[in-house]
């Protein structure tokens, strides 16, 4: 049997692409339909309040759309608001890339000792480290927000020399502390994965949560018998505030074609399906 | 006569408290009303579209606050939104960052020949250059925009040798092009006088849009007979998100004493307003 309805997807950008990225390998049969928040965006530095409202509203359009699994590419959202995202996802199943990132750094790390990049909002959480320690308590977790990456991926300083002497900045401390597991705790980090690991030398894994997170997906899908079997539609992409910009980012992250993004008004959205 | 009612000073974010500080040290008589859109900010990116919603909104809310003027201290909003405020505050002056440093530069520049610096949503608009050949025709404008200034400035890499890095690459073509005055188009921008200054070399006149605002908001005010001779209150602040970051971002920018900030739901206080 083959299950056509759509997975939802969404970010608080268009860094979420790069999750999308991941799916469309993994899984080529299903359609996908992604929401970025590009109007709100970025939600790393703001309160955990309005990233908590922000979430909700998005789950409530996507649920309108008749998705059968939500895949949450922002690792802020994954961070704090997942428990608001389940709240409104009811029965259908609700995946965040921090827990299949988490996962993978326990299988990884040899020396129990891993380190975690990201932005404020998922540092200040402390999801990955609440995570893994869940999982494992004997490892040691190092986080560390590296805020300034996000807009020099956006800027398109990926192998310049101002990305590595940023980089430096911010791994040398996780370097000196013996970490052996990298985890790239945001959706734009995989696209800084040369100079990353230029600055890494070799010594340390790197765990791009979002190639981990489409494997999870497809397992999910396949434990409940709810994959597609032959691609329904095309892949649907919205928006909440669009400019050229935007356009010639979108296909940096998703590394492939797509389809226009369509720009829509999420409370206008919201006040209809009232 | 001494008018009591405050200014009222609005920015995307905290950067506009630069202005803030320019204009106690002009104006210490005044009381300032300031709100930042924290929830929303940065501006910078976003389409003109949303940029004039935000602007509408916020004057709308401080209309409320019975001010007797407002002062636009985002750049970007100056840049592509000015008319949009102006019709909501009617008859009450309003006075955007772009002209003053307009007007300084064509005072300033020998050679015409003049170079900008700002955000996306400012350069796209050619606020300046549009601003400055309306007064002089003559003189020949190159704006550039610097994405990775404000958040450099954000994160505290002011006195960094990554933010020089960024500076030479972003300034020498402005240089190359024989620029004589530089007009620091964003209210971030102050903050790195410094490695500008080192970048340009002394060979460039630097004009802060945010001083020479400060100065014609004190003339206009003068001009209408409507400067506060004595202080009456404490200066407010909003926000429409808060975190700690933001208070310590608030102090960088202010660079001095401020009250707490209050944070406020733009949406709930215009429905109230309705």
């Amino acid at each position: 049997m083959s299950d056509i309805r759509p997975i939802g997807v969404f970010d608080s950008g268009l860094g979420g692409l790069t999750v999308v990225h991941e799916l469309r390998e993994a899984l080529p049969e299903e359609q996908l339909i992604y929401l970025g928040d590009t109007l709100r965006c970025p939600y790393g530095g703001r309160s955990i309040e309005a990233i908590k409202t922000f979430s909700r509203e998005i789950t409530t359009f996507l649920m309108k759309q008749n998705v059968k699994m939500i895949v949450v590419a922002c690792n802020t959202v994954s961070a704090v608001a997942l428990d608001d995202v389940m709240e409104i996802a009811g029965d259908i199943p609700v995946l965040g890339v921090v827990g299949p990132g988490s996962r993978a750094a326990i299988h990884t790390s040899v020396d129990r000792r891993v380190g975690v990049i990201g932005t404020k909002a998922t540092v200040r959480a402390g999801a990955y480290g609440n995570g893994i320690r869940a999982l494992d308590d004997r490892v040691t977790v190092y986080e560390k927000a590296c805020p300034l990456l996000v807009p020099l991926v956006e800027e398109g300083f990926i192998d310049s020399k101002v990305t590595e002497l940023v980089l430096e900045e911010y791994l040398d401390e996780l370097i000196d502390l013996g970490v052996d597991t990298l985890v790239l705790g945001c959706t734009h980090y995989p696209l800084l994965a040369k100079p990353i690991h230029r600055v890494l030398g070799g010594r340390i894994e790197v765990i791009d949560s979002a190639w981990w997170t489409a494997r999870e997906t497809k397992q999910i899908l396949t434990d409940r018998n709810e994959l597609a079997v032959t691609r329904e539609g095309h892949d649907r992409f919205y928006a909440t505030d669009m400019t050229d910009e935007f356009n010639r980012q979108a296909s940096i992250f998703l590394r492939g074609q797509m389809d226009a993004i369509i720009e829509i008004d999420l409370h206008n959205e919201l006040n209809e399906i009232q």
